[in-house]
């Protein structure tokens, strides 16, 4: 933040709503793409799908991240806007099957698609997204950005299977819970925006210095995700509170809670996470437990420190308006909790 | 086949070992790329349900439809085994999916994966070997294959899609079916020949050829695959008959069965498929209907024609022993049921 933001005190605006008003012009050039690409000629229940949740108010962050990196290092041409579409796919398939993965029942305010249609829907539709994302970067002709996004593809299914075999294992260490993150969230930040730097022919350095950017946000983000489900003091729109303790998922608080237990403490652990054997008052005993060791604030700390490390990735950047966004974008994504 | 095959008999070989045989190098390559490639160094639990299906003797009909393309048209380089395996993966990713949409207890004479694991195990594992296969093909380098195979990926998640609204609905006609199929079997089968052709650097009237062959291959195994269902006079290991009825499937016998039925069969029909109200006895009943109108026999008929235009499609490509096994295999695969 510079000195005369300082005087001026905070910004009115979101650092978000201020990316998106800076990108409004190639937003809707995203949106549109996103709208002809999820149509299907021949089975109508594609597109009444994706809408469901495409255009259920999603915040469109990883395409923002996209179109931000490759204005930024002065791209001039037409595919970064298929880069994000290519992303926000990736992002709306991988959300259909972790609804059906997780059984969840609410997604961003609304019932899930899985609940709305079924199951096979959410399956099918999912392939049918990740499909389209395959086509449209394919559109770029560049051969860089192709094997960057379906590397992305394969760390983020992984990760997803690394979470499904490590959730309900008290032995999760916070090695592994980086793995699943990196995996399930900050792979796609990461690839968003290092694709937005090659697309525009950036120099190795900052190319580099985009996918750290992203790598940092994604991970602080997901710690906040995890803080904000045991009930942060923020309560955010759509999301049930909970819903990480009733899939007896290794969160980071529970983590640390895990690490400092005692006996009769990893003993509720044991019964709760492991053998799934949920009361009435459960989660608050969680919750008390958490607050006991300060899991809360310590995770909050990680949040912070990814944060910070974020916007230090963006120095080897030329300085410019929408570098200055995304740094303040890192610090307001942990603030959403503090 | 020629005068020369008349006189001799028929070969003792099924033209998919012949080809096998021939290609055995290739296909060793490609197994070898397989294994490599669905391991994970974070999650065992991908290639423990991988090496479940891919291992359970699957006849790789699909990876040697490339390699035999690409051979034929003479490739001399190491990318068509990329691709082999790419079309492998894609189809094993898809049987994960089917298997829970379809919620399959057996494929091919083994536990589903879905059954042996769970549905989350299938969606994900299903997710990574699609990431996978756009990793394989990426390295490739070639644009065309991408786009070939990325468009195939679409059409055949769109071809489920479609299936999945037109089970259960007795208004599906042929022209229906056929969009179904064409998604759902015959797109992944004109992809692998047709990106054989094109890494060979094939001119545009055989790569055309291929696809053409690989389309109605793909149909005419897919009626079989249909008619094997209601109880050809050839049984398939592993294959529970009378699964397409259970799930309500409109296939070919079935739309031709109910195109010709009297008002009191189609409130049979209406019954078993639409209403999915299905009594003991009413498989065999639903055979007597096929029978009584000739429906099975009618869709054999179809089946042969596409072999021909299988056939028929090879010729614009050079004489050469792998087009005489592929022409050859054609015809076997509606012999199966003869």
């Amino acid at each position: 933040m510079s000195l005369d933001q300082i005087a001026a005190g905070p910004s009115p605006k979101k650092p978000q709503e201020r990316l998106t008003e800076w990108l409004a012009g190639d937003m809707e050039a995203v949106n549109q793409l996103i709208r002809a690409r999820m149509a299907s000629e021949h089975a109508p229940r594609i597109p009444e799908v994706t809408a469901h949740l495409i255009e259920a108010g999603g915040k469109r962050l990883r395409p923002i991240l996209t179109l931000a990196a490759a204005r930024m290092c002065g791209y001039g041409g037409p595919f970064h806007v298929h880069l994000a579409a290519t992303v926000e796919f990736i992002h709306t398939a991988t959300l259909l099957h972790d609804d059906v993965v997780d059984e969840s029942r609410q997604r961003r305010g609304r019932p899930t698609a899985n609940l709305l249609w079924d199951n096979k829907s959410s399956v099918l539709v999912g392939d049918y997204l990740f499909a389209r994302s395959f086509q449209l970067m394919t559109e770029t002709g560049n051969m860089r950005v192709l094997a960057i996004l379906s590397n992305a593809s394969a760390v983020i299914a992984e990760g997803e299977v690394l979470q499904l075999t490590a959730a309900q294992d008290l032995r999760t260490d916070e090695a592994v819970y980086l793995k699943v993150v990196r995996g399930k969230t900050a792979a796609l930040f990461s690839a968003a925006t290092e694709v937005g730097g090659v697309i525009a022919g950036a120099g190795q350095a900052q190319v580099q210095a985009l996918y750290d950017y992203g790598d940092a946000l994604g991970i602080a983000f997901q710690i906040v995700d995890d803080l904000l489900d045991y009930g942060g003091t923020d309560a955010v729109i759509g999301k049930n509170t909970g819903d990480d303790f009733r899939e007896r998922k290794l969160t980071l608080p529970v983590i640390k809670a895990v690490a400092k237990a005692s006996a009769e403490e990893h003993a509720f652990w044991q019964r709760v996470i492991e053998k799934g054997d949920q009361r009435e008052g459960d989660l608050d005993h969680a919750r008390a437990l958490m607050d006991r060791h300060g899991a809360m604030e310590a995770a909050r700390q990680d949040a912070l420190a990814w944060a910070r490390k974020a916007r230090a990735a963006l120095d080897p950047l030329p300085a410019h308006e929408l570098r200055d966004m995304l740094a303040d974008l890192a610090d307001y994504v942990v603030e959403r909790i503090s």
